[in-house]
């Protein structure tokens, strides 16, 4: 009764939400949402049917609108509506994935999706499998932390100082997303022992880099145990080269991690044609982690940690068996039940079913949908790229793409014409476009038919000069910082050329109205 | 559309599943529930409508029924419908709190709620503050490495072996929940750190073995730096006693974090009157831990942690800055919207706004609703404890309770008759009576009508044998093990007597049947 109230109140706002003119993002202080969202009040009593209806819909118009195809802020958008009735379902299940009596339905589906996308990514059917998390962090600290268990056993009991002479150390991008980062400070590794690998221009880990640094790293004493290679960069979206890096972990013993969060669907579901470089070395990676919640539309959070040798792995290096919830001594198991308790592999206990969601979506549009959603959304990367590239230069300033897209987000400049026109580039325009973007991008935002996000990345150049100011991180290779530029990430279906072109003229307007006395 | 047929077929499920002759479980062998599922099948093109409610019905048939008010088996029981509307909209929004500009309403709900949650939590209005995690044990996990990096601030980028020989500890008991080790174990502090201290008979926490034991460690050039006490234990639900513990850990200048993910409910909502072991000491605990998804029946998961000082210290602790993310630098802001990114105090990255779920419960029902609720949970526990005690031995066995419910979960054992009469109480009575009440807890599920479990605990006894034997904890104090017991945990606001009642009879008639011959 409440549920069907809901689904009309709902369904509302997502038609309201999907239109061309709605407002995506309502750029106002905390302070006055919070006076919208009457958060001061706890009630003692009840507020009744009306008056709850009044506070969803007011939840919804404070929210940030995703359905619209105008929402280009991160790296998930709109979620599938089947997915949406798949959060329903685990509500109304309220099923609990930890042991396999909690959820039966939930382990098995988890189990099944997982052995698949496992197969997909080329890991060997009998041990292909796997287990979602809530969110690729978590997917990526718990496989951080297996590698280091296994490594080095005696970590579980008697802690990592006692391996304190083998100088454990991680390596990753320096495009790498965070987590990583966090999880080595999680795990007690460091931030000092984590070694950022530049990129060549395009952001994908160089592998000859790689190599050296692995090989100083073992000629100081260091034990590397751990290399992350990225399949979609966060910003950039690139993918790091994995053969040449497989080939580099097979030569030093390291377990290597695909965090493929964000762009592992394109080498699983999209094929080679589309995004060559998205390919998954088979049988080469130890693990890969996935959220369907992103390129796939799964709603937030969908994301599976899948690993190669099988979850044994995980529950021998994580695992405590606690026995008043693992009934490993169940007298009457007859089955591989006991098995199916997923908790003991993971840090946690309790476990949301997620995989349910996306089976749910997998069965109702069939494996075609993701091939043709991540083939659309590449394509509209192509065609925005192109857009950047062949566009004019007018009287309110250039356009300059920063790389080719390898994926499906694109990345560029709008390089004010005061700024063309202030003198030559270098450091002072520089920072000037830097700022340039940043208020260019809060005034589109701001004017709520569009939310899009800028970034900046770190990259790199020979250096064969003796100025001391040069920040040298291997041998010649100097550090630096782009200015930061538009990051524009393609996902929502509804996305046509008509959305692409929005963007390039509302940059180009909010460009004009911010310069004008310039 | 998609959402108001959905409504309808779990709008049928839910009110099938609280009749009272439905099944609760259905005891089938994972291999036969794969194929009800289909699970083989990852099909090329959608299956459209009619046969995606055929499995949407499947699952929900597939799954635990824990809308009964005979799912007596875990710390949560059924969810709330207007919880069940809160994960729908969740899903609709699909906004993500880990920056504010994705999710402007989720993240000011959730720092209203957790404020006022940790205001009733007796921490000074100033700096109340806390953060929604997936489950609790990601909150305790958090808390810690918190704990840890505010005592060791060069853990963070020099690793845990730069502190090696300050030999981090880290203390709990040993009726506390596997997520503080599994935390330290993460952390790489190790196993054999964290320090169990022994309980009295009705499980809390010894605070004069506590001191002695700090103190042991100080004396062995150890540095304890994290006492985890327990509000409501996961199987005897009992309440440490937090006042003492507060002193000790004031005198040791120690962090106190109360893992109250389960029990803490019941202070900050039920008063002094139905459990008073269950009170906080007035801003004198660093951190708590509450699950609103156990006690308070708000869906899968919303678990909170809430922190004294303010996120703060969670941001300085675990916090990175991510630029990319979190835009500190941000030239148009004029406000506290930069502070309100939530995720970079975290170790995850992408979050889902778990908390609009409970505000949306807190409006719909008021305070009242959470006091009569848990009031309920605590006069069930009450009279089952009752009748456990005063239902007179019969011709099958006898009833006997664990010990007092502290709160709202009763532990009990039905000894079998045949047991009873076989001789004297000793190792072999114990090893029966485990076995026993394992195999007719199993019987009784195996029925479909209810759903429980069973547990058992390590309890301790003054031993002054010299036999070398006894594994000596502290001086003369004896581990043993208790024989498994049927643990009820009273949660859903639908038991009543009857269900009780439902509870007893089972047992007697499941020990009935198995041991008939006997």
């Amino acid at each position: 009764m409440l549920l069907a109230e809901a689904s009309e109140v709902l369904s509302e706002y997502v038609q309201h939400s999907q239109q061309q003119d709605t407002t995506i993002f309502r750029d106002k202080p905390p302070e006055i949402l919070r006076q919208e969202l009457d958060l001061s009040l706890f009630p003692e009593h009840g507020v009744g049917k009306s008056e709850i209806w009044h506070d969803v819909r007011t939840i919804c118009a404070t929210a940030t609108n995703t359905w619209n195809s105008g929402f280009l802020y991160k790296l998930y958008a709109a979620p599938t509506p089947i997915g949406v009735v798949g959060e329903t379902l685990l509500g109304v299940l309220n099923n609990n994935a930890h042991v396999f009596h909690a959820s039966p339905a939930g382990t098995l589906i988890e189990t099944a999706v997982a052995a698949k996308l496992a197969q997909l990514a080329g890991f060997p059917s009998q041990t292909a499998a796997g287990l979602t998390f809530p969110g690729g962090s978590y997917a990526n600290l718990h496989v951080l932390m297996t590698a280091r268990n296994e490594r080095f056993p005696e970590i579980k009991s008697a802690g990592l100082c006692a391996v304190a002479s083998a100088k454990p150390v991680v390596f990753t991008s320096c495009h790498a997303h965070y987590s990583i980062d966090k999880a080595a400070m999680a795990a007690g590794i460091g931030l000092d022992s984590v070694v950022h690998v530049p990129t060549d221009q395009s952001g994908c880990m160089d592998p000859v880099i790689l190599r050296r640094m692995l090989q100083d790293a073992v000629d100081n004493g260091q034990t590397p145990f751990f290399v992350n290679a990225t399949m979609g960069t966060t910003v950039l979206g690139a993918c790091d080269p994995l053969d040449a890096i497989a080939d580099i972990c097979d030569e030093f013993k390291v377990w290597l991690h695909v965090d493929g969060s964000w762009g592992s669907p394109l080498a699983l579901f999209s094929g080679d044609t589309m995004t060559p470089t998205f390919k998954i070395p088979q049988g080469r990676i130890n693990s890969l982690t996935i959220n369907p919640h992103k390129l796939l539309g799964a709603p937030l959070q969908c994301s599976f940690l899948l690993m190669r040798d099988g979850l044994n792995v995980m529950r021998r290096a994580l695992g405590l068996g606690a026995g008043y919830l693992f009934h490993a001594d169940n007298p009457d198991a007859t089955d591989d039940s006991g098995s199916l308790d997923l908790g003991d592999a993971t840090l946690g206990c309790g476990r949301r079913p997620d995989a349910v969601k996306f089976w749910l979506m997998w069965r109702y549009y069939g494996t075609q949908y993701f091939v043709d959603r991540l083939n659309h959304a590449r394509r509209m990367a192509l065609q925005l790229a192109d857009m950047v590239v062949q566009r004019d230069p007018n009287a309110y300033g250039q356009w300059r793409l920063v790389s080719k897209p390898q994926s499906t987000c694109v990345c560029f400049w709008f390089v004010p014409q005061w700024l063309l026109v202030s003198g030559r580039e270098g450091p002072d325009f520089d920072e000037s476009l830097d700022l340039a973007t940043r208020k260019i991008c809060n005034r589109v935002n701001a004017s709520g038919q569009l939310l899009m996000d800028y970034a900046s990345v770190d990259l790199f150049k020979s250096c064969s000069s003796s100025d001391d100011s040069c920040q040298k991180t291997i041998d010649n290779l100097v550090k630096y910082t782009l200015p930061a530029f538009f990051r524009i990430p393609l996902n929502n279906p509804d996305v046509t050329k008509t959305t692409l072109v929005a963007v390039l003229n509302s940059i180009e307007k909010a460009t004009r109205e911010l310069y004008k006395d310039k």
